[in-house]
């Protein structure tokens, strides 16, 4: 008997993330109903009637990554302002640009965000900004998954803390689930300099109330533990502790700046590290202590941050940077191996937002969210080891087919979800200072 | 009257690189004889008859990257031993897979390398190795600019050390200038750990004789440091220094560990630095102290290290390392400007390699090696700042086309001057363990 599916891969490498480190080295995988119905070795497939066959040959399958932490229409703001301190980065540079971006600009950007992240393997994202709206119809349109948040900021402000409070709640209940369940909704307030404590306790109890994540930035530079210690007498890990504020559903971005006090406490609490290495290295804030976090058993996954302060969307080069700076930092070639950041990149990713069960792994059952890594490229020559040359030799324009929820989004390297030819026209056209 | 040139290049955005920050918004190149004739901007174009016309709309121009520290048969042994600490990895890893090559194997894996450097913007490369006729044959072959030097150890041997320097002679003798001048030789004492004082001596009066340059591995680890002190009383520059051995004749590949003394003595005798920062961090060798060096005054390049310890040859990657690593190194994302590692990996480069008035930029007169980097993919748009792009946007998979010698190698990503699936086969076939 034959099964009836909608898609099959054939003959491809698979390395499903789950179980750590094993691969199929001659494989297919079986998609039907956006989910994954079944996977294993080619002499081992079942007879089935798909709909759609691609030929995975020369190519690897890997669960979809996800970047988990990002500002996507900051494409717009692209290589503006480079080699400024953060401080004077977003004051002078980014900030007043950012306000004048409209909704039209903000849905564009995104689109392009969404355009770069399909071409470079990302499935899934995590992002927080202005306009949200706007980033979720442009979600809606690329075929992505992701968790979005409206970016709450009050500066000690009642009125603008209630009116902060008010848009995030009308956001997440225009928003979460759409799109059959690619869109979900997540609380954030910014950070803990930029909101006030009634800001970070009603946003804990919203986000209880609505069973959302949270999304802030945390422990990002030096200074800003400094200004978080002079208004609260504690680092920002003991403040937010303080307030009860953390819990297995706080995603906190960036957290390079942590006592090992701080360390053991976002370990008890189960909150998870989206560790942004090229933000924080090109911003010069430092070096967050991953080795250190995982060794206290903090679940760290891996961010891109926004485009300015990168400049682009590539989990391959966040793969490769975790990798090498911690090792340059510990002077130890074992600190981070090429295994643990892709996990960082797609299981740990799936976990960091409560969808461990759903995606970033190829396992049976969960959500097709699919990428194939063409392993031709001259760069990519010879294939001594599959897990080194993905993590060290790769790069996103590596990616031939992109897969959400089982639709193709991209194949051989042909953008299906978007007219791409306008996404750049329209994004560069709006990026005009 | 019309001036007859080979090759117009039209339309095109420019970074000559000298004068520092200039850049032609649209613009043109003549090359003829192999030399740049003249470029200028579009609406101040002299006429020309030019044999050939390439349309640069879309893209910039850029003088070749020079990858100042390879070991280009090392494509062979991509991906194999991470994790391991240098002296392990090579002891264990690298070594005796070394050992196995013949010297066909050496000219696919030196065929493969090429075709990666092209594929990514590099024009020439200074290279160490064994077997480095062979290296020499595939650079002949490949239309790329290279400095070979056979990398000799004599571990104390005195017949060792008199048959590595008879080595070194003969293939000075039948590789210097060849290729109407694209292959030079220099003259390579493999490291201060590995030479003895006497082929230290040796290397020094060869290369004085024979007026070539020395190309050595210096201060690449800790433990190299600790090993010399054991051996010699002294830090590695300071015993080199003691040997009289320092000049600006001498590229020192590495410097990762170095006293303020020590970069003193570098700057003094006008050595100039080949860093690689990748290999240092995958290695966990450490960070070099660039913006300290430069500081010092001295003249800092930059090399991709052989492609087992990188693990590609992706010069766009090490330009924007290098920025990451100081900026991250020192908290202070002014360390290091994009537009001055564009300099280490063009202007620098030549300088390191005695070529400052020949390559390293777009000048009249100067030899036609230049890249062409589109600017059209989506992690490029918008284009706010065009070095911010090269430096944090761009990577290797974004050149167009290259041209050394004034001929073209690679045309809108198709390899010219080597047959591309026949380099693979061979190279892969080769790389059996």
């Amino acid at each position: 008997m034959r099964r009836e599916i909608d898609l099959l891969i054939e003959n491809v490498m698979i390395l499903p993330v789950v179980p750590k480190g094993s691969v199929i080295k001659n494989g297919f995988i079986a998609i039907s109903d956006g989910r994954i119905k079944d996977f294993g070795r080619m002499e081992e497939r079942p007879n089935f009637n798909a709909e759609e066959v691609l030929n995975g040959k020369g190519m690897c399958a890997l669960p979809g990554l996800i970047n988990t932490h990002t500002h996507a229409p900051m494409t717009l703001l692209r290589g503006i302002g480079d080699a400024l301190p953060l401080n004077k980065w977003l004051e002078e540079a980014i900030w007043p640009r950012e306000a004048k971006l409209t909704a039209e600009d903000i849905y564009w950007g995104t689109m392009l965000a969404c355009l770069e992240m399909i071409r470079s393997g990302t499935t899934c994202f995590v992002d927080m900004y202005l306009e949200e709206d706007a980033v979720a119809r442009a979600v809606l349109d690329s075929g992505l998954r992701a968790f979005l948040s409206y970016g709450m900021i009050d500066l000690g402000s009642e009125d603008k803390r209630e009116k902060e409070l008010r848009i995030t709640e009308g956001f997440v209940r225009r928003w979460h689930g759409a799109g059959e369940g690619r869109i979900r909704c997540m609380i954030a307030p910014h950070a803990t300099y930029t909101c006030s404590k009634e800001l970070l306790l009603a946003s804990k109890a919203l986000a209880d109330e609505m069973n959302l994540m949270l999304n802030i930035h945390l422990s990002e530079t030096k200074s800003e533990v400094k200004k978080v210690k002079e208004l609260t007498g504690m680092r920002p890990v003991e403040y937010l502790e303080s307030l009860r504020f953390l819990s297995p559903n706080v995603l906190a971005a960036h957290c390079v700046w942590l006592s090992d006090e701080e360390m053991k406490i976002l370990a008890k609490r189960g909150v998870s590290v989206s560790h942004c290495p090229s933000s924080n290295a090109k911003l010069g804030s430092g070096i967050a202590p991953v080795k250190e976090l995982i060794s206290e058993g903090v679940n760290v996954s891996i961010g891109t941050d926004g485009c300015a302060s990168n400049d682009d969307l590539d989990m391959f080069e966040e793969m490769r940077l975790t990798c090498f700076l911690q090792r340059a930092r510990l002077l130890d070639p074992t600190a981070i191996r090429a295994l643990d950041v892709i996990e960082m990149a797609t299981i740990n990713a799936a976990r960091a937002i409560g969808m461990e069960d759903e995606i970033g792994s190829i396992e049976r059952g969960k959500r097709a969210d699919i990428i194939l890594v063409s392993l031709k490229a001259p760069r990519l020559v010879p294939l001594n080891d599959l897990v080194s040359n993905l993590v060290f030799s790769s790069s996103g324009n590596d990616i031939s087919t992109v897969i959400v929820d089982g639709k193709i989004l991209m194949k051989e390297r042909k953008v299906l979800s978007m007219d791409e030819e306008e996404v750049l026209k329209e994004a560069s056209s709006r990026s005009k200072p």
